[in-house]
C-alpha cells in the first residue's frame, strides 16, 4: 500500500497509509487526542476529521481549544438544532444556520399556527441532547445540482432552494446526521456524541437575506458544549459579564452619561468618571515625560487640504463627519479624524536636524469618527473619543531602540492596572503574495530593518507573540496588545505603529549627520489606544472596584451619629488636603446603612468616627471586601493609603 | 446780574453769573486748574470750555486725565493737522478728521501730482507745532446751510458738500482756529497752544465712506500731547509694546505656531506653550478643586438641535461655522461655540435636589466661533479656544454666596499673576429705558436680588468698580474685571454672569426644601476668559519673563567645556525628578555665548558648572535680571527653587 506524508504543525514528518483520516493520525498520537478532535487542517482548508487523505499534505488537528474548532463544533450543533426542531415542528422551512462567535444560530420560518418563544427552549435543548447521545455521525455526501434541488423541492424548503440557485454544479455537498439533511459545504465534527451541552439563548427577527421586502424568519440563538461543566461555566461567566457590562456600571457609578440632545455616541464625562479619566491622563502623562516625550495641543478641526495631503479625504472622506463650510470666505474643514497631520504640521514649525531627534510628540486628542448609530455600544463604539497619542518621529535606525521603549511603556501602564495576560500581535508584509507585495511604500531595507526590530524587540522583552503576515498597513509594520479581561475576553487596547507614508506625505526632513536632507520616520503609539475605550475595558475588567489610586470615590467618612459630624468634617478636610477624595455621609441614617451603602458604591476605604475615635483623634478603618481593619490615628490612615498606592505603582 | 447754579461732580453746588463759562468756573477754583481743562461736560453733553452756560447746570471739567478729555485734545489736533497740510499743500480736500483709542486721523485727498509720505511727517509736524505756538482759538460759529454750502463750493471741498447732504439746517455748526475753518459740532478745546507735542504715525489708504467704488483717500495717523515728555513716553511705549508683542514672542520662545494647512487662527501649541497652558490649568484646577467645583468632560460637538433649545441656533447659526452632516443617517452637528447646553445637559442626567446646590462644573472647554480672517489677531482673536469655564447651578439664594466665592477665586488668580492694577465693570439693567426695560427675562424680584448681590459683593471685596447701566445681557447682570497691564493697556479678562434664561429653556429643575420643583439660576464664569487669550496677555504684560512657577523653561545647565557633561547630566536628572524643567546647553561653545544665549531665551535660572562645581558637588547660580548668585550645593539650589515658586504662590 502505498504511503502518505504528513506533516504536523511543530514541523515533525509521518507516514501514513494513503487514505488516513485525520481521526486516524490523532489516534496514532494518543486515543485521548483521537476523542477530543473534532477537525482537522489539511493545507490550510477545514476539513472532516473523518475524510481520507490521499495525498502529501500538512495537517492540523483542532479540538475543543481552536477557534476554528469550536466554529466547527458549533456549525454541527446548528444542524442538530434544525434537526431537533424538525422533530418538534414539522414542516418548519430552514434558511441558514451559521455558527457566530458565541455559539450559533438558525434562521428558520415556522409552520403556520406554531408559536415559538422562550417557554419552548426547554423542549428543544431536551430533543437536541437526546439526539446528541444516538452519536449519529454528520456524513458528507457530493450531489448533483438536479438531485439536490429535486431534494429540496420535495421538501418544500424553498429557502434552500433560493440557496441553490447560487451555487455551481459539480460543487454541491449534503451533510446529514441521523434524521436530518442540510445544504452545506461544512466541515463538521465526526458525530452528535461530541455535543454534550446545549443552551437555547434567546429569539429575534431576521429578514431573508437581510432584505427587509423579504419575510422575517425567526433567529434562534444557541450555544453548546463537549462537556456540561463548560455550559455551567459560561453561564456563570455570562451573568457575571452582565453585572460589569460598563455601560451599567458607568451608570450606577456615575461615571459618564449621553444625551440625545447632545448626540449618540458623544459621551459625557460626568466629575467622578472625570477624575478617574484625568488620574489615568496624569499617570500616563508623568510616564511619558520621564521618558522624554513633549507634550502639544493642536485643535479639533483641521482644513480639508490637511487631510488631502494626509490621503484621509479621498480614502474616507466620503464615510466621514462631513466639511465644515465658513460663512462668508466658504473655507473648508474637517473634524479632526487623527492627531498624525497636526502633529507633522508642528514638526515642519521649524527646521530639524538629526540632533532634534528622537522628537516624541504627544496628546491626549480628542479625535471624531463617523459611525452609524446602529453600531454605537456604550463607550467601546463611540462618535467622539480621546487618543492617548504620541508620534516619535525618528531617524531608521533609531526606529527599535524607540520600538523598546514604547513597549516599556506599554507594558508599564498594562502593569500599573492590572493586565497581566495579553499577547502580542505582529503584523508584518506577505512578500509571497504577489498582489500585496508592490502596496507597501517605502524603501525594502527600510521595512526589514523595523521588521526585524519589532520581533526582535518583542521577544528581548519576553513578550508572547503571534506573527500575522500580510496584516501590516501598506505605510508599515505594527504590533497591537490583545489583552484578557478578568473575564477571559480579548480585546485590542495598545498599538504601536511604523509609518514611512505620512512623512513623505508631508514633505518632512531633518539634515542628517552627512549634511543631507532625510525624511524621517513616524511610529504611531497609544497604550491605552483611547481614554473612552480602556475606561470601559478596565471598569469591565475590575467590576467597577478601581484601584485605589484611580477611584473617583476613595474613601466615605461615616459619622455614627450628627454629634460627630464637625469631627467628620475636620478628617474630611485634612484628607482633601492629601489629595484623597471622597465624600462624607451627613445623611440620618444608622452606621450599618451607611456601610453598606458604600459597599455597593464600591469604596475602598470606609473610615467610621464615633464618640470613641473623636477622643482619640483617630478613625475605624474598614476595607471593602476585607472588613474591619481597626482603629488607627488620623495620620496613620493617610499614611497607609500613601503607602498602598506607591506598593501599587511601584510594583511594576 | 442774575446768577446760576453750577453742581460740581463732587454733589457741590455754586452760585456763577449767568454766561459763565466752564474756563471761568475752573479758574473759581485755582489758576492751575484753569490751564488744565480742555472741554467740559454740561448736562452730559461735552462743551467747549469757553462756551457760557445760561442757565443752572451740573458741570464737570474735563482734563487730559479724562478720556473725553483726551479725545476732544485729539479731535482739535486733527484740525490742526488739517490747517498745517491745507498750508503746506494748497487745493487739498478733507474728508473726516476724528479722534481715535490712540490719537487722531484725518481722510484728505492731495491735489493732483502731490506725493505724500513719512519723507513729509518732519514737515506737517513742524509746521503743526508752529501753529500751535500762536495760541489761535477755536472759534464755534452758528451757520445756514445755504452758507455752509456757499462756503465749501468756493473752497471746491466736495467730499464737505456731500456731508452738508446729510445735515439739517439750522444745526450745524463751524469751527475756526487761524486759518482753517471745519465743518464740525465740536466740541474743542480753548486754543491751539495746549497742543505741544505732534507725532504723524502712518499713512492709509481709506475709501471715501468705506465704499470701494468711491475714490480712495489719503488717511493720516498722528497723535498730540499736552507736553513733549508725554509724546515721548508714548513712543517708548509703543517700541516697548512691538517688543512684547506675543505674537513675536511665542515664535522666539517657541510657545505656539500657525499652519496653513491646518486654518487661520486656530493655534498649534508647541511643547513649550503646552506646558505653560498646563501648568495654568493646573493651578487654577488645583484652586477650583479647593473651591468645591467639579471638573467634566463634554465632546466638541452638539447636535443642532441642542442649540435650537439654547437659542444660539437662532441667534448666531448664520455666521458661525456651518453644520455638519452625517454621510447616512443626515443627522446634523454643530461645532460648540459654549460649553454651557453641555453642561446643562450633564446637570439634566439625574434628578437633583436643593441640597445638591450649589453645582459647580467646570471644564476646559475648546470651543470654535468663526471670525472673518481678516479679523483675525495671534492669540488674542481666534476661531478656536479653550475656555476656563464652569457652571455654578444654585437657587435665587445662593447667588450672592456664590458670587463672592468666585470674586475670590479671580482675585486669587489675578494676584498669582502678577495682574495688580484693575477694575470691575458692572452691568446692570437700565429700568428707566422704555425699550429695553421689557426684553429682560426672568423675576423681577431675581434680578433685583442678583443685581443687589453683585454690588456688595463687589464693594465688601473693595473692589474698583464702573457701573454700567443697560449693559447687562437680556438673561441677567454681570461682571466683568478690566486689567491693565504692565504698559497700561487695559484687556478685559475675567467674566462672571448670572443667567435665568438658560436654565429655562432646558427645563432645569430641582426640588427645593418645599418639596416643589423650581428653576436653579446659573453663573458662567471664567477667571482667565480663555487660554489663549489670557496666555497672550500675559505674555505681553510680563515680556515672555513669566513668573518662575509657570517659565517652560526654568533652568539652563551651563556646562563650562564637556569634561563637565556627565556632571551636569546627573544634575538634570536631578532636577527633572523635582519637576524642575529646562535644559543642558551641551553645545561646543564659550561659557559667555551660552549665558547670553540663556539670557536672550529668558531662562530665569542658569547653573554653571565647572571643575570646582564638580569637585564640591555644587552648582553656580545666576539669575535672569539678578546676576550671579553665588555657589551652593545641588540640595541647596533645589531648595531655594521651591522656596521661591511657594512664596510666589503664598503672596496672594
Amino acid at each position: 500500500m502505498e504511503n502518505i506524508q504528513i506533516t504536523l504543525p511543530d514541523g515533525s514528518i509521518r507516514e501514513f497509509p494513503k487514505g488516513t483520516t485525520s481521526l486516524q493520525i490523532a489516534q496514532s498520537i494518543s486515543e485521548g487526542l483521537m476523542r477530543n478532535v473534532l477537525a482537522s487542517k489539511v493545507n490550510g482548508e477545514i476539513w472532516d476529521a473523518n475524510r481520507p487523505i490521499n495525498a502529501n499534505a500538512q495537517v492540523q488537528l483542532l479540538t475543543w481549544k481552536d477557534t476554528e474548532g469550536k466554529s466547527v463544533f458549533w456549525h454541527s450543533s446548528a444542524h442538530l438544532l434544525a434537526e431537533a426542531l424538525e422533530a418538534l415542528y414539522p414542516n418548519t422551512k430552514f434558511g441558514i444556520g451559521p455558527a457566530i462567535e458565541t455559539g450559533f444560530y438558525y434562521d428558520v420560518e415556522f409552520a403556520e399556527g406554531v408559536t415559538f418563544g422562550e417557554g419552548n427552549f426547554a423542549d428543544v435543548e431536551k430533543k437536541m441532547l437526546e439526539l446528541a447521545r444516538l452519536k449519529n455521525d454528520y456524513t458528507r455526501q457530493e450531489i448533483s445540482k438536479n438531485d439536490a434541488i429535486s431534494y429540496f423541492t420535495k421538501k418544500g424548503d424553498n429557502y434552500k432552494l433560493e440557496l441553490l440557485e447560487g451555487l455551481e454544479d459539480g460543487k454541491i455537498t449534503f451533510y446529514t446526521q441521523g434524521n436530518f439533511t442540510d445544504l452545506c459545504k461544512g466541515s463538521h465534527i465526526p458525530n452528535t456524541g461530541f455535543i454534550k451541552a446545549v443552551k437555547l439563548m434567546n429569539t429575534a427577527g431576521a429578514y431573508w437575506r437581510g432584505d427587509t421586502s423579504r419575510k422575517q424568519l425567526t433567529r434562534i440563538y444557541a450555544v453548546s458544549f463537549p462537556q456540561d461543566k463548560e455550559l455551567k461555566e459560561y453561564l456563570v461567566l455570562l451573568e457575571e459579564a452582565k453585572k460589569r457590562d460598563h455601560r451599567k456600571l458607568g451608570k450606577e457609578l456615575e461615571l459618564f452619561t449621553f444625551s440625545e440632545n447632545v448626540g449618540m455616541g458623544l459621551p459625557l464625562w460626568l466629575p467622578k468618571g472625570t477624575l478617574l479619566r484625568e488620574r489615568l491622563e496624569q499617570f500616563l502623562r508623568k510616564a511619558q515625560t520621564k521618558a522624554g516625550y513633549q507634550s502639544v495641543v493642536t485643535p479639533h478641526i483641521g482644513s480639508k487640504k490637511l487631510y488631502e495631503i494626509s490621503g484621509h479625504w479621498e480614502k474616507y472622506g466620503a464615510d466621514s463627519f462631513q466639511p465644515i463650510h465658513t460663512p462668508e470666505e466658504d473655507e473648508l474643514f474637517m473634524l479632526k479624524p487623527m492627531n498624525c497631520p497636526h502633529h507633522c504640521e508642528i514638526y515642519k514649525s521649524k527646521p530639524r536636524s538629526y540632533r532634534d531627534l528622537p522628537l516624541r510628540l504627544a496628546e491626549f486628542g480628542t479625535v471624531y469618527r463617523y459611525e452609524q448609530s446602529g453600531e454605537l455600544h456604550g463607550l467601546t463604539r463611540v462618535r467622539g473619543f480621546t487618543q492617548d497619542d504620541a508620534h516619535i518621529f525618528c531617524t531608521p535606525d533609531q526606529v527599535e531602540d524607540e520600538f523598546a521603549k514604547v513597549i516599556d511603556l506599554v507594558l508599564y501602564v498594562f502593569g500599573a492596572l492590572g493586565f497581566s495576560d495579553f499577547t502580542a500581535q505582529i503584523s508584518l508584509r506577505d512578500m509571497e503574495n504577489p498582489e500585496k507585495r508592490h502596496k507597501y511604500i517605502g524603501k525594502n531595507e527600510d521595512w526589514e530593518k523595523a521588521e526585524n526590530a519589532i520581533a526582535k524587540v518583542a521577544q528581548e522583552k519576553g513578550l508572547r507573540t503571534v506573527v500575522e503576515k500580510g496584516e501590516a498597513a501598506f505605510y508599515g509594520p505594527k504590533l497591537d496588545f490583545m489583552v484578557k479581561d478578568a473575564l477571559g475576553r480579548k480585546w485590542q487596547l495598545g498599538t504601536i505603529q511604523v509609518d514611512y507614508q505620512l512623512p513623505q506625505r508631508f514633505k518632512l526632513e531633518y539634515i542628517g549627520a552627512d549634511n543631507q536632507r532625510h525624511c524621517p520616520v513616524m511610529i504611531h503609539r497609544a497604550p491605552f489606544g483611547s481614554m473612552e475605550r480602556f475606561i470601559a475595558v478596565l471598569t469591565e475588567h475590575c467590576a467597577g472596584n478601581f484601584p485605589l489610586w484611580l477611584a473617583p470615590e476613595q474613601i466615605a467618612i461615616l459619622p455614627v451619629s450628627e454629634k460627630y459630624h464637625d469631627y467628620a468634617q475636620n478628617l474630611y478636610n485634612l484628607l482633601q488636603e492629601n489629595d484623597i477624595k471622597g465624600f462624607l455621609d451627613e445623611r440620618d441614617e444608622k452606621i450599618q446603612r451607611k456601610i453598606r451603602d458604600a459597599e455597593v458604591k464600591k469604596v475602598p476605604y470606609m473610615l467610621i468616627v464615633g464618640e470613641k475615635e473623636q477622643e482619640a483623634n483617630s478613625v475605624s478603618v474598614r476595607k471593602h471586601g476585607q472588613g474591619d481593619l481597626g482603629s488607627m490615628s488620623q495620620e496613620a490612615f493617610v499614611q497607609l493609603f500613601e503607602n498602598e498606592i506607591k506598593e501599587l505603582l511601584k510594583k511594576i
